[in-house]
């Protein structure tokens, strides 16, 4: 599956982009007035091969939720069971992301894609739809779960290469699965204690930049800790020596299973022409296994905010997306994205909506 | 009205700021994770003396259209017809604000505060309220006009301080209209040819900035209009002295009409404690002459984007206000304010919705 993903991920359509181009250039409004949302609507028309492209809407945001063996370093002061809470707390409906989700009217899916297993772990919750809640679809649980939770990156690949190839797959199918019922734009979260360690570990790998330049402060460590946890990153890069040619390879070597369905997520999302809208610096890593695997996936990214962890920057530098917002979140959920999505959306309507200057009878400069 | 809404502008309420912080804490994210959405929260549970404060929603955007005077000099190459075409296309829903409001559920405002009369402006459009289109309000029109656009600020004030006040005092009036009819936030737009000079001669007045770095191109002039543009407003401002301790005096001297509207618009919300979404450079203008009158007025204000205009930015570090998109839009019209409506919402909507750790069961760090 993965492999056919990859096969699938094309360029843009030049000949909808030409068009896109053109049409801004009819309505009424000075052209370049709406600054970077013209482009975006040019590019996701290039993406969809239609001009006007289709209104990106309903968004769906899928939460996958991971646990990670590097947890036992002291890389974060939250207990790891509150993976497994937060889980139980999306499908409440009791998260940040929920509220965003209810008032863009947004479908939520949670995804254990390697959440560990133990006592702490709520199994109360059932797989499959859950009741709608006002004002959008209400979360459902997809159980996936690959591995409970990663190895310990520090001390041994954190994934088989089978693992991590299952987890990307989990990730493409999702992405189907939810285009299947009629998303319009894919939206990614995560979840997972400990997860802003390997997604660092990644977009190091990616971009060949200094640990220390790309590890923030995750949730929100103090000093000693957030040396820790650079030292943690350099002994794994240095103990694997990821080969940033070989995305499934730096996955397994100092991945999340939720980085690696994340990947899965984009690459499936690209493979449809369907955008996808990236959160927070989980989701920029696994842009990057997914740019590596396909460098085409590119087109179909839209960055929804810029994290104030430092490695977000930096890959989205790499991956050459400028983000809708920067606001200074470092939540993940999706929230950052959700935020974005109705600046994506406008960016559409406006070349189904608005008219032109000879429609409108609007005289030109 | 004018004195008495001015008297009626107060501070935050420091217990419902108190309980906003403490609430923030609470929930089932890290404490600051949300960035600068957990301030906004807590401003605006301040500005409203709730906690949590109302949900900033239905938006409602008022689009204050003038003309003016100083279209004669050539500072932009737009016919100034185009004003009136502009509110004919705002009528019929095609232009882009009408696109950003259905999408966003807000109601559209087209007050005609200062369009020129003559043959070319669409008088077959009538006032009162038209039918509701789908997604939101249908656009309706209030004829307000205080003067068939202003006077040649090269040459003579562009309003007496009189025509100042009266348009002062619509702002106000629509803004009680507007939370009358049960608008949760207010959205400023503007329409005018040529109304970034007036903007840009507004902010120099009350930052004390150089014209050259407030003055922007606009709706996209070339080199010699833009420096015809920086000239005439050094030409104005000499002429005219205009006070900054006399924002009345301000506004006659080297306003417009559809300005001195917002800054009325501004004062109303502010003396409702409601909160105003503040778009582009004319709207920044109108927040310093608002904030001119009645410093606490400030705490009611959120900047919706920054303005590709310069003096949008010089404005908004004078009012202490950090834009939440920053997309080189510099449309007008209430466009970017309304893309960062959602935003607004969001910030408050956690306060509303989020579980806390104890409600939800999970654990702390």
């Amino acid at each position: 599956m993965l492999e056919q993903t990859v096969a699938a991920v094309a360029p843009l359509d030049e000949a909808a982009v030409a068009a896109a181009r053109a049409l801004q250039d009819r309505l009424t409004k000075p052209a370049g007035s709406l600054g970077a949302l013209e482009e975006l609507s040019v590019r996701l028309a290039g993406l969809a091969g239609a001009c006007p492209p289709p209104v990106p809407e309903p968004a769906a945001v899928a939460i996958f939720a991971g646990d990670h063996g590097v947890h036992a370093q002291g890389v974060t002061p939250w207990p790891q069971e509150v993976t497994a809470q937060m889980v139980t707390n999306f499908l409440a409906g009791g998260a940040v992301v929920n509220a965003f989700a209810r008032q863009t009217g947004a479908t939520v899916t949670v995804v254990d894609v390697g959440v560990r297993k133990g006592p702490l772990l709520s199994h109360s919750v059932e797989e499959g739809p859950l009741p709608n809640t006002p004002g959008g679809g209400g979360p459902r649980l997809v159980s996936a779960n690959v591995r409970s939770g990663t190895r310990d990156l520090t001390v041994e690949p954190a994934l088989t290469r089978e693992e991590a190839r299952d987890a990307v797959e989990v990730g493409i199918r999702i992405a189907h699965e939810l285009l299947d019922a009629g998303a319009g734009i894919l939206v990614t979260g995560d979840m997972g204690i400990g997860n802003t360690t390997p997604a660092a570990a990644l977009i190091a790998a990616f971009t060949g930049v200094d640990p220390a330049e790309v590890t923030g402060r995750g949730t929100g460590v103090d000093d000693p800790t957030y040396a820790r946890k650079i030292e943690v990153i350099r002994t794994a890069l240095a103990r694997h020596r990821p080969d940033p040619a070989d995305p499934l390879g730096v996955l397994a070597a100092v991945g999340g299973l939720e980085h690696a369905a994340l990947a899965g997520f984009v690459l499936g999302g690209a493979a449809r022409r369907a955008p996808v809208l990236l959160d927070g610096v989980s989701a920029v890593a696994a842009a990057l296994v997914a740019v590596a695997f396909a460098p085409d996936a590119a087109y179909a990214l839209v960055a929804g905010h810029r994290s104030a962890e430092p490695g977000a920057t930096a890959g989205l530098e790499r991956l050459g997306l400028t983000p809708i917002l920067d606001l200074g979140l470092r939540l993940g959920e999706g929230t950052g994205a959700l935020l974005a999505f109705p600046v994506v959306a406008g960016a559409v309507r406006v070349l189904h909506e608005v008219a032109t200057f000879d429609s409108a009878g609007v005289s030109e400069k």
